[in-house]
């Protein structure tokens, strides 16, 4: 067999199920799936293939898998930190939400996260905003995978003025995005179970059954949403939307910060899906959620950066680092959330809490070969006894070098290949002043 | 005047008393020392200097304050993490350090700490090893800026096999050291109050004292050290240390993890200093320092990485996000350590506690020109509402595009100027390999 290219001279971090890491490994790819995996056999002008990509000693691992974000929102980076939550969200997010979410900065944001993202080497992402169309389209020009929701909030939303047309809005997204591209997988995004009513909640979750998509919902995030629930429903938030039938195992709960140990066992038992947004929950003060005890009851457990108005970049290296120490410092025990747990977190179980457990998230032969390429060759990476630890605890996302999606080089040598990041990055900024001089708060 | 160096089209983040932030500012040097900060008043070449750098639109700052570091443990950095506290120091650590610490690791490592230090915008570390005499002199030799300490220990030490010589090796080499750079300051570092007799920790306090340097400590890093101290002293770690007379404004407390409203007023009356190392501390599960309240009460707190054998890696800049986001979290406020303290702690603040702050920390007229230009064409560095945001939550260290220390440039358009990072590197990967072949327990 012919190969359309390989990448050798590295460490191969597969995540495969044994976590085996190929020292001097080579990857073979073939009509944008990984054909082999393997310790270097021969010489490299014997494996036959059309490319040879030397990873010059680095780490060659699956391309991250971001399961929670809110792409457009990285126009907003840095408008407003610091705040009482209520303050940040009536006084900044929502007024700026309201006055310039368009369908030109969603491209335009959306753009501006991919451009992040592909420095950064996540090469899946899971978005949920309004506008999805313009957001699908603006990832799809990138070359990127996704999952993409149109968002449902029984409140009037940037596109979608009547309530009542969200659901449809939604539906007709997926039916649009279905089986329209291998790269994007489209899907519903109910906000959350105090900004849906009950009937919207079910209505929606329902149309994401039969449509055969993942549902997304934010879920249990603050003590206030859980304190709301309790007074309004009587019930946690996990256990009035298990009551609706809305956990279960085609559902992504994002967040899940205020869940008690029988709502665990709920999350578990429905086989639901969690992402943990770490940095978004401490910079909001949202909560600790309690991630070791999920996984211990063999829930998956994804990483998502949340928007970028919460965070405030899209870097899974920070976030894995963070979800690594969080835990253990609060746990009071340094062996949580080790660096392999964690590395699977942000690649094999972000996918799989994704839907696509069985496509990407490990470099195994028959997967699609997302794959990325971190340098090595740093101070800050050097000496390196473990790359797993170099992934979590030192490395950042400007050390990836490469980024593949499909077998499809999307950044090669640190230069994206397709994406006219200039160009965006000027739009961005004309946006930011625009969204500046419009409010008098911004000092 | 005709000026050195100029530094232009940027927004100078002074961190003056106002923290001014001035857009299209200009910084003037001469002599190594800074002129004038103004708002650009006309056309550059107007301005009579002998070179004008244009920062490009990013950042131009005082460069970081690395308040607590063991520069040679670089050469450990992710030598074994995810342990409990004991195992990893008695099976990976100490054995490593008995074995591998010798003049030429220390060399090598302090100077592969130096080149991360450059490459992500710290100018001035403080330090505390053995072999110190190989610390200071290899820091020297990279023009960075350092306060050094020699080790003093009640245990054979590296170089110092018989204790009874440690405190008359820390006093050769502070006179050794002292008048000889301006850019290398001298000092004592006790290791800690469990490692340490009470007289030798008096001798050291009082040797530091009559020398005039800065008094170095580790203090109540962990529960088990404070449960230990109250067991053997009947008092906690700083009130032993206090009635000794430990704790006073030349002490450098470290960690700080575990003391109480009382011991802060302690420290707050003695005005010693504080430097907290959020990610050592977290990923260590040592606990979370009451760094809000130690600064209520008006303490200089200044941010450290501690050495790269607990973090592992010497970028401030994650520093700076972990210390604002930990505490948000753990004081469910997110308003708690808004983004210009934590700019502060990294600069004035950490220059204020290692006993630099007249002369480094902030960019004033007569100070340093220690100063870091921050690249912000970058998409997660798009836009900018605030500058202050972006350098606590969402830069790195690798946006540090030029590095100036007394005026001299370290790093200019990201390439270091005279340390030979590759020969660096390559030397510490040797060292790397002979310590993992030395050690069957890394697998």
């Amino acid at each position: 067999m012919k190969f359309d290219r390989i990448i050798y001279n590295g460490f191969v971090v597969t995540v495969n199920p044994d976590f085996q890491i190929i020292e001097n490994g080579v990857v073979g790819i073939k009509d944008g799936i990984i054909q082999f995996v393997e310790a270097r056999k021969k010489d490299i002008t014997l494996y036959d293939a059309g490319d040879a990509i030397d990873a010059q000693g680095g780490i060659i691992m699956p391309g991250l898998v971001n399961a929670h974000a809110h792409l457009p929102m990285s126009i907003f980076r840095g408008l407003a930190d610091d705040l009482p939550l209520a303050q940040w969200l009536n006084e900044y997010i929502f007024p700026a939400e309201q006055k310039h979410i368009l369908p030109e900065t969603v491209r335009i944001g959306s753009l501006l996260s991919c451009a992040e993202m592909i420095m950064s080497g996540t090469t899946t992402c899971c978005d949920g905003y309004f506008y999805e169309d313009d957001v699908a389209n603006a990832v799809f020009e990138t070359g990127l995978r996704a999952v993409c929701a149109q968002g449902v909030i029984d409140f009037p939303a940037p596109g979608v003025a009547d309530p009542a047309k969200n659901i449809a809005t939604a539906v007709a997204f997926v039916e649009k995005w279905k089986n329209r591209s291998s790269l994007l997988t489209p899907s519903i995004f109910c906000h959350s179970p105090y900004t849906c009513s009950e009937e919207t909640l079910k209505q929606a979750k329902k149309a994401a059954d039969s449509l055969g998509v993942r549902f997304q919902i934010h879920v249990a995030e603050t003590q206030f949403e859980f304190n709301q629930s309790m007074e309004t429903n009587g019930k946690s938030p996990v256990e009035y939307l298990d009551n609706l039938g809305i956990i279960n195992e085609n559902t992504i709960v994002s967040h899940a910060v205020w869940v008690n140990e029988k709502e665990i066992e709920i999350i578990a038992d429905q086989k639901a899906k969690i992402v943990h947004c770490p940095e978004s929950n401490m910079k909001l003060a949202s909560g600790i959620a309690p991630i070791p005890e999920m996984i211990e009851k063999g829930i998956s457990v994804g990483l998502g950066t949340d928007g970028c108005a919460s965070n405030n970049n899209l870097d899974l290296f920070a976030e894995m680092d963070s979800a690594a120490k969080l835990h253990k410092v609060f746990k009071s025990d340094p062996t949580v959330m080790a660096a392999k747990l964690i590395v699977k977190m942000a690649t094999i179980e972000g996918a799989k809490a994704i839907g696509l457990g069985d496509s990407i998230g490990s470099l195994e032969p028959g997967k699609q070969a997302d794959i990325i390429i971190i340098d090595t060759n740093k101070p800050h990476l050097t000496p390196m006894y473990h790359p797993e630890s170099h992934l979590v605890y030192a490395a950042n996302g400007a050390d990836v070098s490469d980024v593949f999606v499909a077998g499809r080089a999307l950044m090669r040598n640190y230069v994206p290949v397709y994406l006219d990041v200039k160009d965006v990055m000027h739009k961005a900024k004309s946006i930011g002043l625009a969204i500046k001089q419009n409010h008098a708060t911004i000092t």
